[in-house]
C-alpha cells in the first residue's frame, strides 16, 4: 500500500515540476514575444493556456484521489497537503506569461518596449524563467536548502521592479501613458511570477522540515 | 467521530468565513482611504494584514489536522480540499487590499486619483465590497446557487475595468504619468480581488456538487 502510494506521489510530484517547467518555458516565450514583437510567439503562449488548464484539473484530480484512497499522514500528507497549493501557482504562474503575451498581441505589429525599459525586461524575464527553473528543480529534489535559495534569487527581480518604476516615474520619461501603463503593469507581472516560483520554495521546505518560512512583506506595488 | 469532523469543519468554515469577511473590510477601508487621502486608514489596512496572515497559518493548521487525524472521504474531503485553497485566495485579496492602500499612503497628503477616475474606483470598491460579502455568505450556506451567482457580479467588474483603460488611454488624460501607473495598478488589485471572490464562488460549486465550474478567460490586462 506504501508503495503504490510513493508512486503515486512521485506521479504527482513530475506533474507538479511539469507544470512548473511550462510555465517557466511560457514566460520565455512571452518575453520573446514582448521584446521581438513577436506576433506567432505571442499567440502561442496565449493558446497553450488551455492546456496548462487542464492539467490543473488531473493533478488536483490526482492529489484528490491520494488523499482519498491512500489518507496519508506526516510527511507524505504534507507533500499532497502543499501539491494543492503548488497546483494553483503554477497555473497562475502560466496566467502571467499569457498577460506578458496579451500586451504583446495588443500592441503589434508596434514593439511595447524601448531602450532601457527593453533591457529591463529582459533582464526580468531571465530572471523569472530562472526562478521558474529552480522551482521545477526543487520540485523533483525536494531540497529545502535548495529551494529557500529562491528567495535570494527573486531580490534581484525585486531590484529590477525598483528600478522599472524609477524609470517610469522619472521627469526624463518620453514613451507616453499607453507604454507607461504596459511597463507597470508587465513589470507587475514578472514581479508576481517570480513571487509565485519563491511560494513554492516555501512549500518545499515546508514539505521537507514541516516547518513554513515567513512570508516576504507586501511591496508598496 | 463523525460529529466531531462536522464540528471542526463547522469551525474551520467559519474561519475562511471570518477571513474573507476582514478581506471585504480591509478593502472598504482602503477604499475609503483612497477616494479621502486618509492615512491613518491606510496604516490601518496596511498594519492589520499581519493578523490576517496568522489567521492564514491557524486556517491551514486547522485544515491539516481536519485530514491527518479524521481522513475524510467523499463531500467532507472535498471541504477540507477546498478550504486549503479558499485560504490562500482570502489572504490574497486581504493583500490587495494592502497594495490600495499603500499607494493611498505613498501619495499622501495628495491625492491619488480624481474626477471620473475616482468615481470608478469608488464603485469598484463597492464592487469589491459586495462580492467579498457574497463571498463570505456562501461560505456559511454553502449554497452553489447563490455561489455561481458570484461570476455575474463580476462582470460589472470587468466593465469598470475597461472603463478605466479607455479613461487611461484616451487622449484626453491630463492627469500625467504617475497617476496613470496607480490608475492602472489601482484597476488590477481591485480586479484580481474580484477574481479570487469568484474564485471562492467556483470551489464551494465544488464542494457542493463535486463538479468545478470552468475557469473564466484571461483578461488582457
Amino acid at each position: 500500500m506504501r508503495t503504490v502510494f510513493h508512486e503515486n506521489l512521485d506521479e504527482l510530484n513530475g506533474q507538479l515540476a511539469k507544470m512548473c517547467g511550462r510555465a517557466g518555458v511560457a514566460m520565455k516565450s512571452a518575453t520573446h514575444a514582448l521584446l521581438a514583437a513577436d506576433l506567432s510567439a505571442a499567440e502561442q503562449v496565449i493558446t497553450a493556456h488551455d492546456q496548462m488548464v487542464g492539467m490543473r484539473s488531473d493533478a488536483e484530480q490526482a492529489a484528490f484521489a491520494l488523499l482519498a484512497l491512500q489518507q496519508p499522514v506526516a510527511g507524505d500528507l504534507r507533500a499532497v497537503f502543499s501539491a494543492i497549493q503548488i497546483i494553483a501557482d503554477t497555473e497562475r504562474m502560466d496566467a502571467l506569461a499569457v498577460h506578458v503575451a496579451k500586451i504583446a498581441r495588443l500592441r503589434y505589429p508596434e514593439h511595447t518596449v524601448y531602450g532601457e525599459v527593453s533591457d529591463c525586461f529582459a533582464e526580468m524575464g531571465r530572471l523569472a524563467v530562472g526562478l521558474g527553473e529552480s522551482a521545477q528543480q526543487v520540485l523533483l529534489t525536494g531540497d529545502p536548502a535548495e529551494a529557500a535559495h529562491l528567495r535570494e534569487q527573486d531580490t534581484s527581480m525585486d531590484d529590477l521592479y525598483r528600478r522599472l518604476f524609477s524609470l517610469l516615474m522619472s521627469p526624463s520619461w518620453d514613451h507616453g501613458i499607453a507604454a507607461a501603463v504596459d511597463t507597470a503593469l508587465l513589470g507587475r507581472f514578472y514581479e508576481r511570477f517570480a513571487d509565485h516560483a519563491v511560494e513554492i520554495g516555501r512549500r518545499v521546505v515546508f514539505i521537507a522540515t514541516g516547518a513554513l518560512p515567513p512570508e516576504d512583506d507586501i511591496s508598496t506595488y
